[in-house]
């Protein structure tokens, strides 16, 4: 029996990784943490049995306390409760919060020897430096999510890390890939949200329709595989077959595919060691009889070129990136911006501010105030 | 410094692993053996200088042996000779010897528990059984050399092999896999002779051609990788990209990919489980950016069926099924028999034999003279 917590139970990943817990015996979940949606988690609660809930919007706290209270499950609520849960000792410990609040819970995971499946990207790119540092002195365990680093890490099994001389990230391109330029300034929110394979939550979905999901990723995968950056290559597959790809010294190439479905990296992560076997969809090369690759368009997708100069400039345009991209695309979903203005804005934000090599947990505060700020004052005018 | 042996040193598997030995300083070559190439073995024992060569066909002996007097080299001769170089003890063994030959320094090689690196697909054709009768008693190191199933071993490292749901083996489909079937009556030795992709020795290219090479490795996998029957598929992959992939029961599919150069597997079998970096042409996921699969199509490619039928029916089957298809190629390759004719002797030859279940190494001896001098009675009549 494996004990594992789930933090963004009630998200797009959280809601899948309880789908896999229900359907294999071996799991008992004992933590759940999500931000508002109250009603999901108390359901979550009552079936799952956990020891701990909480629910970081106070505002919700008496909601769920009152319908847990014959379960006999402590409900904690704030950041402060997100954090209690963050460091309790599971087998391990899932993080799916969306955004940069998965941050801090990576951190006390890590710190405290958790095992950490990290779906929560933010997390590598706002301190990817300090998780590090913590990885390497603890010799804790850090299992990616996405469905991208998940190949990575399944292709370098049983490999030496050595003979790495190109972790390939595939990206479909989203749903603008043979739009034309030219048009993008009409891209409406409803395109936006159209991937044209994986399904996912909103604001990962507006990062797939930019890009800034495969730069994200570029910098995930150099923290997480800690390979020179000159190292790691993205080529648009539109078929989202294969989901990443390792080239070795040898020139030999090792890919991991299979149907677009985020259950197989959640259920590997959860699974690790181990392989479930699961009646999921098998991917046939037969009725799926064409791979196709192409170089990436920067001039349409700048969000791209955006990340790799933040990853050379340093810790602190890191951590604004992520922070200004969290709040343009809110603003994008909320119908406040249009599509072209996203990698505008976050230049600007980028561009301006007080840059620092590795900021520390403070500084990292500090920079996302003012980053969430400078995108307010921006927008407003 | 890796100490080695090379079987069937002068041909193609052989030369190119003599290449990849010059490219790096890590190998003392102490065996080398070919079957009557004497020119060429007498200039890689001068250059090598290994400890000992065998020259299989006795009446090169003497040439070989004078050519070699100054350079304090034992040169042996006939299959005596063979088998005692398949007994030195090295740190790898390679076996590159073309056909039947093959099968008796492979289990020697095994049997006193030398790692073994198999480029003779045959071995395990023909002696499957007892192969792994003895890697399962003394734990013998076994390297696919083939490039599929090099690329199945890759996909498999680090990974329980309970885990695996299906071996896909790739095949380019050959010369002939658009052309009609009403015209396989046309196909010449000059046509059958040019592959697509690979550049290798004639018997492999003529059984790329009728698609027997796949049938083989299909009952390669088999024996290499011990799982059931019904979990080894193949797909025809054109591109010859694809090597060969594993799907696990989670739905996960590694591949491994790269241009289609055997140096890469030997190179792979002779530094594991090292990878050495090598200038080798990398693949380019823009310059060619279509990977396409097929079904296979049985009509026109009866040896996959048969060789399938083989691996079903036992042992002599499997037996019957090599030496009547060397013996068969020989003779296509000899302008004596057409390419449908093929298929139609093999199969008229398996049918005739007196079928054992897993014949023993005096058994298998017969059969082969059965299978030999049944293709030799046919092709006369």
């Amino acid at each position: 029996m494996k004990s594992i917590g789930i933090l963004g139970s009630t998200g797009s990943i959280g809601t899948q990784a309880i789908e896999v817990v229900k359907n294999f015996k071996n799991y008992q979940v004992e933590y759940l943490s999500c931000f508002s949606s109250s009603a999901e988690i108390i359901q979550q609660a009552k079936e799952l049995k956990p020891k701990k809930v909480c629910i970081v919007d106070s505002k919700y706290e008496s909601e769920v306390s009152n319908s847990l209270k014959e379960e006999n499950i402590e409900v904690l609520s704030g950041y402060d409760g997100l954090n209690e849960i963050s460091k309790q000792k599971v087998d391990l410990m899932l993080n799916a919060i969306v955004g940069a609040d998965g941050m801090l819970p990576s951190i006390l995971a890590l710190e405290n020897n958790i095992p950490l499946a990290l779906a929560n990207k933010e997390s590598v790119v706002m301190a990817g430096w300090i998780m590090n540092d913590i990885r390497h002195k603890k010799k804790s365990t850090l299992l990616p999510v996405d469905s991208e680093h998940s190949a990575i890490f399944q292709c370098l099994m049983g490999e030496d890390y050595k003979n790495i001389e190109r972790i390939i990230l595939t990206g479909s391109g989203g749903p603008f890939r043979q739009r034309k330029l030219e048009t993008f300034k009409d891209i409406t929110l409803k395109e936006a949200l159209k991937h044209p394979n994986w399904s996912m939550g909103h604001k990962i979905t507006i990062d797939s329709a930019t890009m800034m999901n495969k730069g994200l990723e570029f910098i995930e995968a150099y923290w997480l595989f800690d390979i020179e950056k000159s190292k790691i290559d993205i080529v648009v597959h539109p078929q989202s077959i294969i989901h990443s790809m390792v080239e070795f010294s040898d020139g030999s190439i090792k890919a991991q595919m299979g149907e677009p479905d985020m259950k197989v990296p959640i259920q590997f992560a959860l699974s690790y060691p181990e392989r479930y076997f699961d009646k999921i969809k098998r991917f046939s090369f037969i009725n799926n009889n064409n791979l196709t690759f192409e170089d990436i368009n920067v001039e349409k997708f700048p969000c791209i070129q955006i990340a790799k100069d933040a990853l050379l400039s340093g810790g602190s345009h890191q951590v604004v990136l992520n922070i200004a991209n969290d709040e343009v695309v809110a603003k994008f979903l909320n119908n406040e911006i249009s599509f072209m203005d996203i990698p505008k804005i976050i230049e600007k934000c980028i561009n301006n501010h007080n840059a620092i090599q590795s900021p520390n947990l403070d500084e990292i505060k500090n920079l996302s105030i003012w980053a969430k700020e400078y995108i307010n004052r921006e927008i407003i005018v």
